[in-house]
């Protein structure tokens, strides 16, 4: 059975770009994992009107709708009201709701209060799905074969209601044969001359798979997709992504959908290696890839970010001649600084990065964009050089920490 | 004269959820702020079918059509073939657009091949945008009365282009009357008790103005709106927002739309004071927020990321002692953490945030989600425990960051 959904983000502040809308990509990829096909995917503004026409839309032609946003004690009414009206039921007092507002708040030494209090009341014709983390209960409609689910905005109120109450609904009621991707991560090779590199690879493929190339800032993933009909193919799929092996090398860095991030992580917790940081034009960003992953106290003992030249010698001992001789931005500054990490962490290995992040600071010497990386082992030290062009500053941030990375991943590898 | 306009991502990756679309909220911004209302807003797969039927949908029944994505060495086809088409015309070679693409890859050392060689193929309808930051060129094409854009799918190459080579021409042909917005930001208190806080003024509003409630973790930013008709009211709704002052107090921190990285920035630039920081489960992510905002080496100074005890000690000089008798996770340790930055980094202010981010490591006594944020200044210090609800660790760390850098605010002005 060939099941598809809509989704719909609800609220002002998607349609004039004051919030990015991160809800419709979650949901998305999780309906697509359980074998749901997305059909339609927009935003609407807080208006009666335009909930009304993406409910006579998806309904009779979807079996799935989700509504995100647009809930919330400050803009309740037209939500509730509007799916009441086009459900024919009514707003009701619903005392298991005000029973789970009042466990919520009380968690928090607050009390409720009128405001919240309005967010008891219900479609009576709704199932409620209750919120363990805000105060928007959610609500499960069904009209002509389509199931409607309506979920608050907040992203991490809709991810936990989305695990709890609408992937398990959803896979209990249909077949869902699921749609299988297998993802793999390259490093370092910009997508047209990865195009090239793979292109008798590519035309190899069987034409049962799809394959597709998604660039970022320094790295491309390639996707093979199995097209309908065919199921169990993840075995196959990772077999033909394997023969890119002999062609891509060390550029290959997961064989799965995974961050930079984490594959530091796994190698450091597989060959139980203490990880520190020296940072300077990243700013923490390095530090934070890695904090961000639940766990990384296992091998990350931190980072020293060092912005002025004066903590570069405080914290790292980077000699402040050498500092005067090549300037912060320079291969002899990055090795110290990682040298200087390990010693001052006690860490296995550092990794450290500075340069010149933009937008302004640059010289003609050592124009925006020149990054120096380093690594320090237990065998000695590394740095790479990067001239990263545009004077974009998260991106260069970003990509210099991916830079960075990918040298410690590479150096850890060959020390195997 | 009433302006509308579209906005269509493209791209599989964005309707399988692989990719977080964030171009459309830059375009709605931009559009927004030269007074064009976005009526649609809505992504599609990479299916000459979905792009015509986009097509078909704008033209005549909007003045702009915004497309984005869809281009690339390895994927030009499908979206420059179906405009073609569309518009009656032929891809043919484009010498200009070659001339950039070579220009381009030649200052990154690479050379034209034949997967870019394709990209200088565009329809002989459009009107050509160079890409400086890319290999894809964007195409302006008209028909109906309705201008449509395309543009390429990696946001800093569509931004530049949008900055470039969109919004000027869409000013200079249209006579655009902006539409209003005063944003002004309140931490600390949750939406429901601001609504209620603000019920009577609320009330007073004249009628002309619209007010949203935007919430975010930590943080509430109200939005006011002068109804279309309503121009040169930003003097008056800002005059509107301050009457907020009696009510809210210290909660207010900015009077525009601003993150609380960049209050705090404004605060230390204008008081010429320099900053540090000493971090636990932030992980990074403090000095992050900092460095992302060009020009923060003006006052910043760096951070401490001390993940493991030993660099507790070693970087700031947190006594061991200290951290055997209350751990890691308390008020004691923050404050030394916090003093101890202010030292090794000399700076006029330090602050500092230790505590557990979850999802796991909490005790029956220090739950996940405890945590301790620490200032120390020229008078003193002080530290503030939190207990935020919930184990996600992002969320944790982002509203750990918030109450740190929020006390930091509070400090500076009450030194004042």
């Amino acid at each position: 059975m060939h099941v598809e959904a809509d989704i719909v983000t609800i609220g002002d502040e998607i349609m004039i770009g004051q919030v990015v809308d991160t809800n419709s990509a979650t949901i998305a990829r999780r309906l697509n994992q359980i074998g749901i096909r997305v059909a339609a995917k927009y935003s609407i503004g807080d208006d009666p009107q335009a909930i009304r026409n993406a409910l006579l839309y998806a309904v009779g032609r979807v079996q799935v709708l989700i509504l995100t946003g647009g809930l919330g004690p400050t803009r309740d009414d037209i939500t509730k009201t509007t799916l009441a009206e086009f459900f024919g039921c009514q707003l009701e007092f619903n005392p298991e709701v005000y029973a789970q507002l009042e466990r919520y708040l009380s968690a928090r030494g607050r009390s409720i209060n009128e405001a919240n209090r309005t967010q008891a009341y219900v479609p009576n014709c709704a199932t409620v799905l209750q919120n363990f983390h805000g105060t928007a209960p959610g609500m499960r409609f069904e009209k002509e074969g389509t199931v409607i689910f309506s979920l608050p905005g907040v992203p991490h109120e809709m991810e936990d209601m989305l695990e709890k109450d609408v992937i398990p609904y959803l896979q209990e009621r249909f077949q869902l044969p699921p749609i299988e991707h297998f993802t793999f991560c390259t490093v370092g090779i910009p997508e047209s001359e990865l195009m090239l590199k793979l292109k008798d690879w590519e035309a190899a493929l069987p034409s049962w798979v799809k394959l597709a190339y998604l660039p970022s800032p320094g790295m491309v993933r390639l996707r093979l997709s199995a097209q309908p009909g065919h199921t169990g193919m993840l075995a196959k799929m990772r077999e033909l992504a394997l023969k890119t092996q002999p062609i891509l090398g060390e550029s290959l860095y997961a064989w799965s959908d995974q961050s930079m991030e984490q594959t530091v992580f796994d190698l450091c917790v597989d060959r139980n290696l203490t990880l520190a940081m020296a940072e300077s034009c990243t700013g923490g960003f390095l530090a934070h890839g890695i904090t961000s992953i639940p766990g990384s106290s296992r091998f990350f003992l931190g980072s020293a970010v060092t912005y002025s030249n004066q903590a570069k010698t405080a914290l790292l001992g980077v000699p402040s001649q050498l500092l005067e001789a090549h300037g912060a931005v320079s291969a002899p500054v990055a090795e110290a600084m990682a040298v200087g990490a390990r010693k001052v962490f006690q860490s296995d290995w550092a990794v450290s990065a500075t340069g010149i992040a933009g937008p302004d600071g640059g010289s003609p010497e050592k124009p925006v964009g020149t990054v120096y990386v380093g690594v320090a082992g237990p065998e000695g030290f590394v740095t790479h050089r990067h001239l990263l062009l545009g004077n974009q500053r998260l991106r260069n941030i970003q990509m210099t920490r991916l830079f960075a990375l990918d040298l410690l991943r590479r150096c850890i590898l060959k020390n195997a």
